[in-house]
């Protein structure tokens, strides 16, 4: 995602004069009290307590586990005003956006807490035994989903609050029964520390073990490096950069026991605006995808950096267009200093690139403008920089010859997040090949819309191939999410006062079983 | 699993010259053709072909797709006699055990190719669009699993059928609409070339693309490293041992764009016997335990080889029980030399470790006996390698003061794919801290049974955590193995004409799909 970041080069070990503070990139100028990385002791402690709290927070029934993410959803919007307005202060982000994004850190905790209630996600599984069958009698096995165990999570700059202490890899961990150490992103350590309040007084209201979730400080990579390592963390959510989440995978993978690493680290979202909907909607494309670059000063992981779409004389209008309204759309500041100067640098870089040009670039107000850069499709594949995500308020706009170029881009891109296509029914028809292709690289294909506008639901796929993410099976929205953080076990034989509930005969929690291959609720 | 292995260690490169033939483990004489180590092109080629067939493949009706895989069954069963017979020239199997295997690859066939028909297993998820929603319209989204591309297998030495060419790991690849590219086990080359005849012959037969399926031999780790290494490969599946395994994982992890690697690498498969269970039922624990321990010369992953009780008089007239059972059981020729010499002195270094004894060993016949060795907890806690797997007929009776030592050992074993407990209900009340122990270190939990056996079904789980795989969220046993090789995709917003089947409104395949996050098999 973001490509710029807190990494102290110079101090390979945990510092522990390094503090921090809370800073308005606004203003520019820091704020409220000193933070400092923590200690490798007080990450152990917090493993250790995550793995205390584990064996009682799994065994808790649904019921309970479920009023404790509402609650969580009851604290943080107990906290009012204050949130929005510390939030605001530390990444620049308009009121308006924050509180939407409120509105759907509850929306998901309620979300995940029906989902818990309903209880079918375990995937019960029975196969009924036969004492009776030749040559050897067939044993009677149930298998469901289990939670993994202690998880460390680490908060994304770009979304405060839905994808940071009570965001969508907490929630679906807690979810699943998994304890949740979080590592706090530096760029908005106030407003976590309000969230980690929240949640610590819906553990204490909910009577839950204190363990089940902690929240540490760190600027660099020092302390999400050291939890990753413990070695009671089962599992890892991440939201951020490639080098980050690379680092936190490589670290995963070396451990005398991996863990999986689920990093979502962006990319760039190419959008294909084929012949007949340009034709017949270019300008209402022109103003959407305006709006899906510049949103937010362009820092989500959905952006779309790339826009392609066949020569002509509608095409050379779209483009016009493009750039006409980008240049309209005031300049924004970004969430912090490095992330600033990281887009800056990058998009200078850019420019540099012969066959590129930028054609558009909004000047006016504060902070960085949107800018538009164009090129070919030759001098786009001989460039791999050209497809590195430049993240911020940009796009680079390919000119293809036809359906073949636009095919060959396509075949070059690497696993994305999401691929749009603007087209007319009868497009997508022409270009049946294209969307095959399409399909491979992707986690979500967007037909007529922008992939920016992350809708959590059932059906919502956030991930795709590496190194969109290090883990394509998985999603990182939705209540698929919770899949993550559990695998199965079966028992075989077991008498059915041990057997957990969700695999007794009687199913009294009402949930959905496949009983001998079929899908059923009843008792058996 | 084993321990044993054909690497070369002096050979870093490859070696076109090393020829190797098969090899009669009875008779101590190889026979048959010759074979080679793939080069680095024919890798090359058999993944190319296997891109090129993945589209069309993937694309195909579920109805070929389980036809094929059908004709895969038909086509085995066809060979006849002849295979047994070269099986058994191969592995010292007897034709009893390998007539059942191939029934069971059959089996597995059958039972995928009836999953890929019933469709299900795509795992369909629909959230209807609402287009008034304020403030922002919800989108249509749609979402189901899709296979990942082409799948590198390993055979693996013990199952020359049911886990090697056609065994569980190529046709759940196969089932999810993924091209397999199949690495042989030097260990069983002509019965390999046997079944990859029935496999091409299905391929033609059944108008399958040609690169669907190929194999490559090779002595050492470089055809498969080079397999793994490969960019277009997408997955892995592997069964054999942990050092073969983990270099598997280390090579996929650190690829530019890491892969999934689905390797099953064994376990000690601790047995609990707990007192009530063991007043009762001694003798026919110890009686079951032998055929366990002993069974096609120890050769499963799932041998137990780690058996644990409470000291006392039923304890001690068990162990005694136990170890004249084994001394009437016949010595047995192992799978090939270097395996056997690999049990022989991994036995030998257990019998010098001070505080083992060996209490039974049965000498009667040609090839290697079966052996106990007794110790007791302090010294099995002290001395990790006493917790390493011993790849043939023996296991390890652990003698603990009570429940609390008991527990003290479960909490220390690594991940395994299983545990059993024999105990009465009373038993298994009085011990359910064990039982939650137990629950987070395996994949299948088993009461009163042995671990050896492992049914193929829908509520099988095969698998673990760390070291017993390296994925313990998947299994390599059952139908749920095909999830290993696929991932989802979200169509947002689509017309219904360019929507998979699947996803339409229509619900023309009648499967079953969350709707609104209600399972239903309904038209929408």
């Amino acid at each position: 995602m973001e490509q710029g970041s807190y990494v102290r080069t110079d101090t390979p070990q945990y510092d522990l004069e390094a503090h921090f503070r809370a800073f308005d990139p606004v203003r520019g100028e820091p704020f409220g009290p000193e933070f400092r990385d923590a200690s490798p002791e007080e990450v152990d402690e917090a493993v250790r307590q995550a793995e205390l709290a584990f064996e009682p927070y799994r065994q808790l029934a649904p019921e309970r586990r479920a009023a404790f993410l509402d609650r969580i959803a009851e604290e943080i919007l107990a906290l009012g005003d204050e949130l929005i307005a510390i939030a605001c202060r530390e990444t620049a982000l308009p009121a308006g956006r924050l509180t939407g994004e409120r509105a759907r850190t509850v929306g998901q905790l309620r979300l995940f807490a029906d989902v818990v209630r309903e209880g079918s996600w375990v995937e019960a599984r029975i196969d009924t035994g036969d004492p009776e069958r030749e040559p050897a009698p067939k044993p009677d096995l149930r298998r469901m989903l289990v939670p993994l165990g202690p998880v460390a999570v680490f908060g994304a700059s770009n979304f405060p609050l839905a994808f940071s202490v009570a965001g969508g890899d907490t929630v679906s961990a807690l979810a699943a029964g998994c304890p949740v150490v979080y590592k706090a992103h530096p760029a908005h350590p106030v407003t976590s520390e309000l969230v980690a309040g929240a949640v610590r007084r819906a553990v204490a209201a909910e009577g839950m073990p204190e363990g089940v979730f902690s929240m540490l400080h760190g600027m660099g990579y020092e302390v999400g490096l050291a939890l990753v390592r413990h070695p009671l963390i089962q599992a890892v959510g991440f939201t951020g950069s490639l080098r980050g989440g690379r680092a936190l995978f490589d670290a995963a993978a070396a451990r005398p026991a991996p863990i999986p690493v689920y990093a979502e680290m962006g990319s760039i979202n190419p959008v294909f605006v084929l012949p007949s909907a340009l034709e017949r909607n270019g300008d209402a494309i022109a103003e959407g995808l305006t709006n899906s670059i510049t949103m937010g000063v362009g820092q989500f992981c959905t952006n779309p950096g790339l826009v392609l779409g066949v020569q002509g004389e509608a095409w050379t209008r779209f483009i016009a267009r493009l750039a006409e309204r980008i240049v309209e759309v005031p300049a924004g500041t970004m969430l912090y200093k490095g992330i600033q100067e990281a887009f800056c640098s990058g998009r200078d870089r850019l420019r540099s690139i012969p066959g590129v040009r930028t054609i558009a670039e909004s000047r006016s107000g504060a902070g960085v403008g949107a800018v538009i850069f164009t090129t070919d499709v030759g001098s786009f594949l001989d460039r791999p920089e050209l497809s590195e995500e430049l993240f911020g308020p940009s796009s680079l706009v390919v000119t293809a010859t036809g359906a073949e170029e636009l095919e060959r881009v396509a075949r070059r891109l690497e696993g994305q997040l999401t691929a749009t296509i603007h087209a007319t029914e009868e497009d997508l028809l022409r270009h049946r090949v294209l969307i095959d292709i399409l399909q491979r690289k992707v986690g979500r294909l967007i037909f007529n819309g922008y992939p920016t506008g992350v809708e959590v639901g059932h059906a919502m796929q956030h991930g795709g191939p590496y190194p969109a993410t290090t883990d394509a099976r998985s999603t990182s929205v939705g209540t698929a999410a919770i899949f993550r953080f559990a695998r199965p076990v079966c028992f075989q034989d077991f008498p059915q006062a041990v057997l957990p509930p969700e695999l007794r005969n009687r199913n009294e929690r009402g949930i959905w079983r496949l009983v001998n291959g079929e899908l059923s609720q009843a008792d058996l």
